[in-house]
């Protein structure tokens, strides 16, 4: 299997189907979503969306059955996208190599748009024509991880820990998997739960998980201090010049790169319960997010 | 029956058992739950789940059947109120006679704690130990209520509207009915289906939230003209000063005043297919909504 034409292919699937999760253009607001499909268009790779596919396809069932929570939860990465970078968070002006929300229009739209694609998630998956209790099932795995008790809390914790140089090791691993490592496991975990895997399956699923989104935390702070700005289509350097502990700062480098390696490797054995076949996507996502481009 | 009794002792309720609905505090980002916690705490009429309580008692069940998604609306109704504060916003200082979040916190933390209010409400309601259907019937009322269909579109419609002097009554219908109006409704409408309401009966909650909503907003333009700020624990004049068009500018005080009344009484008229002894909360709310202090 080709990683890199599955996962454009999948990618093309979710560039095209979220926009139709999106009510038809209201006769005033207008602006509002504008700013929401700009959002959501403006790139990125769809890795929880594939995910979440890839998780459906792992327990046995076709990936199309996940499609609809797969589009939800692009749109809580991305609202919390839209609102990380607003002036008063990270201020940042660039993501995707496009000018952020704010930027592009203005913070209150900005703000609001983020609003609307959070709600938007759960009101398409509360619409879902689908069994009504793993669909719920599904809404509280993503709630719980895009909330207070997951991404939120984390990029709390981020905002707690800028300019600080205190920052301990256990407190940093609490933010990482906080604010990235929740929702990445919930996409795996809901694709699963929406496939009708076994308990087994699930928990082997939130194992791989939370290796793979601790290995994707870890590589985004390697890729601040050593990554190529054009690629990235992001400002680099920002961690430092923010005076941010990261896991450069306590590992350095090679040290992190390392431990993300293992992390990777920690997840892909998760999934020996599973026919190689159906994880074979799921293997090469993991191997992918230490091997992106440095 | 006195509604000041009932208010209060209802309003006690909520502001016991919201906080009930919170996790407990985290190891690190502890301020995101200080910031959720007074963004909760300093007070509010609590109209919207006294609502949706009275609504599950109309259709003849025990109001404590819906103190869950009470609390759930109580908490998107605060999350509105926390974002619509930031100064990218309505830019307010002042709410209900404390300061608003981001004055008492930061930006980034009050943006955050909104995120997890809107966040912790669809976690709350997903959780809920109750029918399913139903539970995913209450789920997608609030949502479509709150989102990019309801509330936020609402609140993009008054910033758009800000400082325009062309804004149209239709306009301003619409932006009143979303930005107010959805919420008010799917309270009392969420109530109903939580006591297992019938069509009709549904339907019929459904006006009458929708003829307080539009009066409440009403009253609001009105009260920002004539409103004593002691009493209401707001700035008063904010729309005078910001341009803004309002009822008061199509109708004049009186005028809108007595629009406000003919609204309160076509809801109410609504609730007669109920028996009158389930329904003389919801009536003494709607009477109440107009006659609140000018």
């Amino acid at each position: 299997m080709e990683l890199k034409e599955y996962l454009k292919e999948r990618k093309e699937i979710i560039d095209r189907e979220i926009l139709n999760y999106l009510p038809e253009d209201p006769p005033f607001g207008k602006r509002l979503y504008e700013a929401v499909r700009y959002s959501l268009t403006v790139g990125g790779k769809r890795l929880r969306p594939i995910l979440c596919m890839a998780g459906c396809e792992a327990v046995g069932e076709d990936y199309r059955l996940a499609i609809l929570p797969a589009c939800a939860i692009e749109m809580i990465h991305t609202y919390s996208l839209v609102h990380d970078d607003l002036p008063a968070m990270d201020n940042d002006t660039l993501r995707r190599g496009h000018p952020t929300t704010w930027c592009k229009f203005d913070e209150a739209t900005a703000i609001l748009a983020g609003d609307a694609l959070l709600n938007r998630a759960f009101e398409v998956l509360s619409e879902w024509e689908f069994d009504c209790e793993r669909k719920v099932r599904v809404i509280q795995e993503i709630a719980k991880a895009s909330g207070m008790l997951g991404m939120v809390l984390g990029q709390q914790c981020d905002m707690d820990a800028e300019g600080r140089e205190d920052v301990t090791l256990e407190e940093l691993l609490f933010m990482h998997r906080h604010k990235t490592g929740r929702l990445i496991t919930a996409s795996v975990v809901s694709g699963g739960i929406t496939g009708g895997g076994s308990k087994e399956e699930i928990e082997a699923l939130r194992k791989y998980g939370d290796g793979i989104g601790l290995a994707f935390q870890i590589v985004d702070d390697v890729l601040d201090v050593v990554g190529d700005q054009e690629k990235l289509g992001k400002n680099v350097g920002s961690d430092v010049e923010k005076g941010k502990v990261t896991f450069v700062t306590f590992f350095g480098v090679d040290g992190a790169k390392k431990r993300a390696e293992e992390e990777v490797e920690k997840a892909i054995s998760a999934l020996d319960i599973f026919p190689k076949s159906r994880v074979e996507p799921l293997i090469g996502i993991a191997r992918f997010i230490v091997e992106r481009e440095y």
